[in-house]
């Protein structure tokens, strides 16, 4: 007898019982299961998931009967509207690759993205025709054009062949898709806003999208049939997995165009949403909200939120309106959020402040990702959990990119060690929680002391009057560096640069006051983020 | 540009974005994030999920230590208790194999179950001493046996070399394990009550255990923390991966030994138990329990149930008693469960015995596996979706085993045509609904155990005056079903129920043992067939 070998003889693989990982089978269950049940709503138009799923099949056949299929780039330029949600499957089910462009940016990035993608196809709405149109012309590639005819948007042209209804209908709802052969092929491609040089082309495969989808749902406990608000653009990271983690469990997907108070209230009532995810900028919409707005909610909304914590002021306005705030961290190396804030029942009994420190932790890994770790850059030795020692963040596992697209040195840098380098610098908790101190960019280094950004925005946010603030470095003579803050009043508030300044000597230590304030609004990326580094060169200019 | 490999160029799986799926890692995640809440309750004992991380880090360092690895076979006897929950994990820590051993099996079934699975060491409790003792001289194998000396059972006696807790303590608590080099490893070994002959070793992976378990979470919607009572041995399928999946939203294991009425209650007051697995005897017995028992239960128990769906008045007792059931089917072969009676909201609404109609349907297949279908057993072709043409179900996917050890014959036989061949007979409904008609090959179901009544009529046949025998299921409002024998005897031989029941007693573990004997001849086809069905409606009329 060979013990060595019992168990792996005649036990193969077989079409029984091996099947790739990959999230697209999550609709062909929905429509299966729950045909009649809503998929998506848009306005007043309400798609069941066998209505859904049939689009679907109709948008991978459709695109088949053009010549596209295995690691074919489709891109789409769409809001999250109807025809971006099935994109998500229909691309998948033709073999092809989804490539989400980022609506905000301009027509040089889009033609950068167009040709380093190799599109074959762009789908695109009346809306973003102007950039569209010149991103067309600037690019070299031969692509399909589909036009998204929304009759709830207004404006704009039609540019392409064909608009998106009419291409649907090319196709064949019963369409015998199949899934990939491989659960490690290419499902979506997004580009990152890169903070240096060209954007990078992130590849994702489809085990780990199937991974991160069923993660959210297990981290969010969102239970069966969730009724879900777009509020978070389908093109960040794919939806954070969220267009396929909804199917899983047979939700309703609420589009939204963009993003509004009035519309967002309206739509919860309506609907009677009961999650949605955004950036702290969403949570703070909502919480500032005028009262009328808000009434009729009488549910419970879970918010899913990352980027940064909000600030207690802001959690507070959340708790009272029965909107449990969940805090995650990821990026889109790692198919948007990976690491959340994994609460305990014991904090609930903290006051509102203590809780927002804790709250603002990035927390522990995905109960599906392998490992996270806080460690030296260099020699990825972690750091001690000792809540100081600063490390930069580093992510292992099945939900971790494929790599960079036609772009093996900066995925050889990225995977350096066997760990993926966020980039992103941390100190690493007593309790494995991970929080991140600052992006290794925004640390001000004044008098020899490291000064963080971000605390002293943190300490800013505490203002009453203060909407929204941003610390950068401001080149010094004698310090080498002094905080520099850009700040924004919230509507009707006049607030003194003495004022400030009072403010933050009184809650925090000499060194970090900003020496310098400026008030008016802050420059932001098209997905929202601030643009430290405009900020960066006013404070130089300032300073020359 | 080659469009075409793209997406297949420097995008290599590597150390940073590509893991082995397996269950072992839910542990060690519970344990970081969450070390101090408890993990195993076992009268009073309560460990934390630091401590079992750490014991079940002992249990494989201490295998290791006495040179089990890769492939070998542990095999275990032991009732719900923390060593058996700590076995799922600590075996697998070591590279080797589960297999959980029935305990109402009598000596020559697990003498064989030893020999087969090649076991190396045999973890078992002083209740099942008997049996073990007996079996381990009947078998051929030199073993490491461990005895879990329980303060909460009496009597036995201690047959191995070591006791368990001694056992662990040589072994390191920080052991550094590592996961399986490929999820397709065999994680454990499970016997099934073989219709014929010898019973079958289902080898499942480390890959199917862990999408199991997070299926199991997301059909039950189990949330985070729960606390779950172990009413389900653990010995049936791994507990329905119940074992891992419980680890992965870090809930808290109730443990029991023996299924009780008071004491299930007891637990579930005292522990504020909010989910349960069972056979129907498990809900019959919480059903029918006396109403002092259920004093002071106020909180919503969710129960999953298996085998056979509750009767309505079971069911309206669980509903009314706040204990909402939940139906699944499967088999070991798919790991436990794995395909839903997946509710409706709709269904609600309709009167409790319609409710129970529907809720006796075996359903839909589990999020995470690929499919199932009901089809001709020979041609595969499905059936119609009419609710009345009988087929088999098959299922597909990666909840499906590896295959039978050391019998490639019944593994091919049973992934015939891609498809895994359950055996069990079903109509399909129109809305995709499989409903389980009859097994096709005699099981029996009592109790929540298989019984082969092929098995119990070999052992008649052995009776020296018995002629003919025939063993068809009775229902049973107890026990849902249990062995009825038919029996001829042979010219001239006299012979009493009661030295029926003897004999059987004598030759099979006590729950196989038929309750009910009827002496007289048997109906037959033309060609001399045993007319089952027609002794199967005898059988039902005995119960009406």
């Amino acid at each position: 007898m060979n013990t060595e070998h019992i168990y792996e003889t005649g036990l193969d693989k077989n079409q029984a019982n091996y099947t790739p990982l990959s999230p697209l089978t999550f609709i062909e269950r929905a429509a299966s299961v729950y045909p009649d049940y809503v998929s998506v709503v848009h306005g007043e138009t309400r798609f069941t998931w066998a209505e859904t799923y049939a689009r679907c099949r109709r948008l991978a056949s459709a695109l088949r009967n053009r010549g596209i299929g295995k690691n074919d780039t489709v891109s789409v330029m769409l809001p999250n509207i109807p025809a971006m949600y099935e994109a998500h499957f229909g691309v998948g089910m033709a073999g092809a690759v989804l490539n989400a462009l980022n609506y905000r940016l301009d027509a040089d990035a889009i033609a950068f993205m167009l040709d380093h993608g190799e599109a074959r196809v762009l789908i695109t709405d009346r809306e973003f025709s102007p950039v569209i149109k010149t991103a067309i012309a600037k690019s070299g590639r031969d692509l399909v054009v589909i036009d998204v005819d929304d009759p709830l948007y207004e404006g704009g042209e039609l540019l392409g062949e064909i608009d998106y209804e009419s291409f649907l209908m090319e196709g064949d709802p019963d369409f015998d898709w199949s899934l990939p052969p491989d659960e490690w092929d290419a499902i979506a491609l997004c580009y990152t806003s890169g903070t240096t040089g060209d954007p990078k082309g992130v590849v994702t495969h489809h085990r780990g999208a199937y991974l991160n989808a069923i993660s959210n749902l297990l981290v969010w406990n969102t239970g069966a049939h969730p009724v879900y608000l777009w509020t978070l653009p389908m093109f960040h990271c794919n939806g954070w997995c969220f267009p396929w983690g909804i199917a899983a469990v047979i939700g309703t997907n609420v589009c939204l165009r963009a993003v509004r108070a009035d519309a967002i209230f309206s739509l919860i009532r309506k609907e009677q949403v009961d999650h949605l995810c955004g950036a702290p900028i969403v949570l703070n919409l909502l919480a500032n909200a005028p009262a009328e707005l808000k009434q009729g909610v009488n549910h419970q909304v879970k918010v899913m939120t990352a980027a940064s914590a909000p600030p207690p002021a802001v959690l507070q306005a959340m708790e009272e309106m029965n909107f449990p705030v969940t805090h995650v961290y990821g990026l889109t190396e790692v198919y948007g959020p990976a690491v959340v804030c994994a609460w305990r029942e014991q904090w609930n009994d903290l006051p509102i402040e203590k809780q927002a420190e804790i709250k603002a932790r990035q927390g522990v890994r995905y109960p599906l990702q392998e490992a996270i770790m806080v460690a030296d850059p260099e020699t990825l030795e972690p750091v001690p959990k000792d809540g100081e020692t600063v490390g930069e963040i580093f992510h292992r596992g099945n939900i971790v990119m494929k790599g960079y697209l036609k772009n093996a040195g900066a995925t050889e840098e990225a995977f350096r060690g066997g760990w993926f380098h966020s980039g992103d610098l941390a100190v690493w908790h007593e309790d494995g929680y991970a929080e991140i101190k600052d992006r290794s960019k925004d640390i001000i280094i004044s008098g020899g002391e490291n000064i963080s950004s971000i605390e002293v925005e943190n300490t800013l946010y505490h203002h009453p009057a203060i909407l929204e603030a941003a610390v950068v470095a401001r080149p010094d003579e004698k310090w080498g560096e002094t905080p520099c803050a850009f700040v924004t009043l919230k509507d009707g508030e006049i607030l003194s640069e003495e004022e400030v300044f009072e403010f933050c000597r009184a809650n925090m230590a000499r060194f970090k006051v900003p020496k310098t304030i400026v008030f008016g609004p802050l420059p932001k990326t098209s997905t929202g983020k601030i643009q430290k580094f405009i900020l960066r060169a006013r404070a130089s200019e300032m300073s020359a």
